[in-house]
């Protein structure tokens, strides 16, 4: 081409003489700053919320496995915001859920936690809400709820020797008064932070700027229990505008070299502060709260901070706002400084609706086995607890920390509220499960030497039987054939502080049994006889959970009332007699006739059941006595627990 | 629910005794091995691919920018690196591409840049290859691939003292023979590692083990320029199996914690042994490395090293292979100790195709334009580089520096290859932009000076006027009017080693112009008239180049002889005459007849043009001296440049 300057081939083989001379153009970013009175504060809070389990288990999300499902290693995350700490005393950072962090801690060399000590003690990693998890707030039992939290700060009290002062529960769906007066003010925590309120509600407070209240959870402790309770304006991620900077997150970096293409100081700082005041408009005093994170960022935590330290240095410098790292509690005490009157708030923040026709209600009821199962477990680790302490807790060997530990797990928003994935619901029943396991020896261990002649624990723990299953109508120790003269002690444990008497229904082959006090005393038993449909379902249950048949078929429930004391246990004696125990069972036929309205009552006094005389499916229920009179949504099943014999003809 | 132990409510307020105590699992993984003979060898070598601009432009790619295209920052890359080379000192990695390094470097604080440079010194950090970037070995001009290599090796001396001894090509679509004995062999290089090669050409070499070649490219140096180069068995990723791990990656990590659940060690350890011993089969010695990473990994580091710890650790317990943290020189000097015979390889590894009618040779031509103009600056820079050092270069103030940089990122196998996105070409051609107008500053003084009476560089630059858009007939200077007297003075530089004489084109306004040597000899001329097409083209472009519509219209080319001596410089100057310079333009008529093959044959010597007579384009080109008979794809353009006027009536 004769229009170019063509040049020939020149094999030049330069040893360049060239010197290349290139400076260090490091930059070191002023982020030392605190808060300043009279401007409006923006405080940055560097977080990551972790899930105990959701869509994957909470143990594939701490060492990052399953990416396929949810990219999320909480491995990542610590070991990098540890680092990131280290390169500015100025940064902070929050942590939160205990189930995570101390999975990361015992991995941990001695060096290294004795650096993560010195960070917690000057207040560059803090440690807020501090349970096993950030528990849900409308299924669990209180009494999980605080043993979850208790579990955590234990950890966190045995290795900083600090108690978490802040609530955070920035997830679940809705919140619950108790959450505000036991689990907050109670706890002795100066505030609590929360993101999910009624849309509607959202907005009115944004525009009355009563997004931050004094919460007084409880009618009966008013006052004397109240928290300061802040919702966000969004949620618990950066404001709108640009603000995630997770690796391959696109918001725009601040790009501040002027050496390379594209600089954008300017532009960064006129979002940052336009975010600010926009915030600052719907809340009171001159502090707002930049939640920096969301569900498991900060697997490179220097990606995040260097951006923080960046728009700290820059917009500082521009000077309409002030920004600083912060953390909720800094944010706490700026608030509490200042002489703002604060609107009042009582009751609860449910139901949660996060836009017209999204009620988050559903999961009150969802995956209702797993509810039960927890439920269930409460109760028995309460027992199970209480029997460890009364026999002394074992130096080697098991003890019921498996079962708390899954119980914590549980609480988690995803998890009793059964909002998981299948295989993590499923994981969580495992926990349980396995943590059921061997508190049930600790149980029997307990039962054994207390039921031993003194001293000592002579009685072996392996005598005590327990039944599980007893909701599926399984228990072998019960179904024994106790015609040879073999008698059955059944050992009843009240784990409450008062007497209570209860009925105790145990399955029995055989009608020809009696019940004895533990003074040989007989007393007053009876027979409900075991529908075929009930024995079906047994079987196949108890074959699937222990592996093999059953090989007795209990035919009748043995009731009777059982007197037990306050934490203790009362003993009964099922032997076999002549004849056989009382059976109350009555047959009574009702005839349908076909036409119009044609209800069957059943029950002579308060208690009345009311059945549809076309399908025969119990309708109604009717109890004068508490004036209830409830629609059944029960079919099948309520009509064979109550054991009366219905035939329609 | 009567089945259920029913707890009625305890308010509990467990202040719990029982005292926490957590063990430190810490575990130390032992990554010291080396070779050990007599076993297969696995080297692993972490890397990362870093494209000098592709589907985003270098800076983007530096900082992290514009994620939305592809998530990459090199600075995480260069950051995290660094700290988890300093966690573990077995552990090892290869940086490549300068372009990236050096912005890096730049930015560091010097107790950073110590630790680097002890990182390298140590041979925890290796520069391989170590180019401004890693250049296409098609479509660049050799002297721009020396001139990009040494651009980067200057600084990792500079920096480091340290010279790379491994080429490392391995994304490129295809491999010149200039690539082994230049740019590898005579470069010093001990071998050169690359990935695409045909993929018939592949499966045969892993049939016969012949992957690992020694090369010879070059037929004149023979043996004494040779090279060992290996082809990857299929690229330049971790092999098949599960074995990348970078943060979201979903490759099953090692599991090694039997506290938690999914312990995977053994399966991990299969993996890895069986993707070893596949690789063994094809390979010669007990040696056989893997690409650990891709492109723009390691933006954590650490998620990296921490699996391949793991790695390490559990297959060298386990003993079938030996892992050892490795790099290309230490596979390359574990090859050459091995007593093997390699086979041998000459020609090149073109073209390149990666399946079934798959041939990456569009690339050749691809975006001729930048191609064009990465040419026609290079060439410029060779000119502007020599006239730098004549005149002695700036301490402040304009330098070919920028030019440089600009050309050796331009190097990069998506840049002249022309596969990048069209933004990303752009600032390729700005950025080269930029460059050409330093150092037109550079040429001018140079010039200034030489032309100057002695001594003393008295002439001013800015007399000094160049013609960036000749090729589109635009030159304010040359279209001046010479009619009042004023002189011309053109200055033609040659930047080659021997006296040339080529022919100068320069456009004029009037026909009434002569050109005289420097001993004012007249020197013949011609004139070419410009057809008024090109006046369009031009007006149009110039326009848009140069923001402003051009003042004059030139009427002619000037064309004349130019002798200039090498390294040096000739002086013409172009007057204004009574008489216009010799014309030797004829007007020729050719008629159609409408009938038949009825081509017209325009030329009288060896040079003949064949015209279709029907639709009047350029069908051939015929050079009967050098037995050429070229079918034409130019069309009208062609029709133009000849300025032959032919006229179908």
């Amino acid at each position: 081409m004769a229009d170019y300057r063509v040049c020939v081939v020149l094999l030049l083989l330069l040893l360049c003489a060239v010197t290349v001379c290139v400076e260090s153009k490091y930059m070191i970013y002023d982020t030392a700053q605190g808060v300043v009175k009279g401007k409006l504060n923006v405080h940055l809070v560097a977080h990551t919320h972790d899930d105990v389990g959701w869509l994957k288990t909470v143990d594939q999300y701490y060492v990052g496995s399953n990416n396929s499902i949810q990219g999320a290693c909480v491995q990542n995350v610590l070991d990098s915001t540890i680092q990131a700490l280290l390169a500015d005393k100025n940064r902070k950072f929050i942590y939160v859920e205990q189930a995570f962090f101390q999975r990361w801690w015992r991995d941990q060399s001695e060096k290294t936690q004795a650096i993560v000590k010195r960070l917690v003690s000057s207040g560059q990693l803090e440690m807020i809400n501090g349970g096993w998890c950030m528990h849900d707030e409308a299924a669990p039992h209180y009494i999980d709820m605080i043993d979850q939290t208790t579990y955590g700060h234990n950890f966190i009290k045995e290795q900083f020797n600090v108690t978490p002062r802040i609530g955070w529960q920035i997830d679940p769906f809705g919140h619950s008064a108790v959450q505000a007066y036991l689990l907050g003010a109670e706890l002795g925590f100066d505030s609590v932070f929360f993101g999910r309120i009624d849309y509607q509600d959202r907005a009115k407070r944004k525009g009355d700027k009563r997004l931050e209240v004094i919460w007084r959870g409880s009618k009966s402790l008013g006052s004397s229990s109240q928290i300061f309770a802040g919702a966000f304006p969004e949620n618990y991620e950066p404001p709108p505008g640009g603000f995630y900077f997770e690796v391959n997150d696109d918001s725009p970096i601040v790009q501040d070299d002027i050496d390379l293409f594209d600089y954008n100081v300017e532009e960064r700082v006129n979002d940052f502060v336009a975010a600010a005041l926009s915030q600052g408009n719907i809340t009171r005093t001159n502090h707002v709260m930049w939640t920096m994170g969301t569900d498991f960022k900060y697997q490179y935590a220097e990606s995040w901070f260097r951006n923080m330290d960046k728009f700290i240095h820059y917009v500082n410098k521009d000077g309409r706002v002030n920004a600083l790292y912060s953390t909720p509690s800094i944010y706490t005490d700026a608030k509490h400084a200042e002489t703002d009157s604060w609107p009042l708030k009582e009751d609860d923040y449910f139901p949660y609706a996060s836009d017209i026709d999204a009620y988050w209600t559903g999961y009150f009821t969802s995956r209702a086995g797993l509810k039960g199962y927890v439920r269930m477990l409460s109760g028995y680790y309460l027992a199970a607890r209480q029997l460890e302490v009364m026999k002394g807790r074992n130096k080697a060997g098991p003890t019921t920390d498996y079962l708390g530990d899954a119980l914590g797990i549980a609480q988690h928003h995803d998890a009793v509220s059964g909002t998981s994935q299948q295989h993590v619901a499923n994981d969580y029943a495992k926990r349980l499960s396995i943590g059921q396991k061997e508190a049930e020896v600790v149980v029997a261990e307990s039962i054994a030497c207390m039921i031993s002649p003194k001293p000592g624990c002579s009685s072996s723990a392996s005598n005590i039987h327990q039944c599980p299953l007893l909701n599926i109508s399984y228990c072998p120790s019960t179904e024994a054939d106790l015609s040879s003269g073999k008698k059955l002690v059944a050992v009843i444990y009240n784990p409450l502080g008062w007497k209570r008497s209860d009925v105790i229904r145990l399955p029995v082959v055989s009608e020809n049994v009696a019940v004895y006090d533990s003074s040989g005393k007989q007393v007053e038993s009876q027979l409900l006889p075991i529908v075929k449909e009930s024995i079906s379902l047994r079987n196949y249950y108890a074959t699937a959970y222990t592996g093999k048949t059953p090989s007795s078929t209990p035919k009748y429930w043995l009731a009777f009332t059982a007197s037990v004391p306050p934490l203790g246990f009362s003993t009964y004696v099922i032997s076999s007699t002549n004849k056989p125990a009382s059976n109350f069972v009555k047959e009574a036929f009702y005839k349908h006739t076909g036409t119009g309205n044609d209800d069957i009552e059943i029950g002579s006094g308060n208690l009345k059941l009311i059945y549809s005389g076309s399908d025969g499916k119990l309708s109604q229920y009717v109890n004068s006595k508490s004036s209830v009179s409830t629609l059944s949504l029960f079919r099948s099943i309520f009509f064979i627990r109550h054991a009366i014999c219905i035939l329609i003809i």
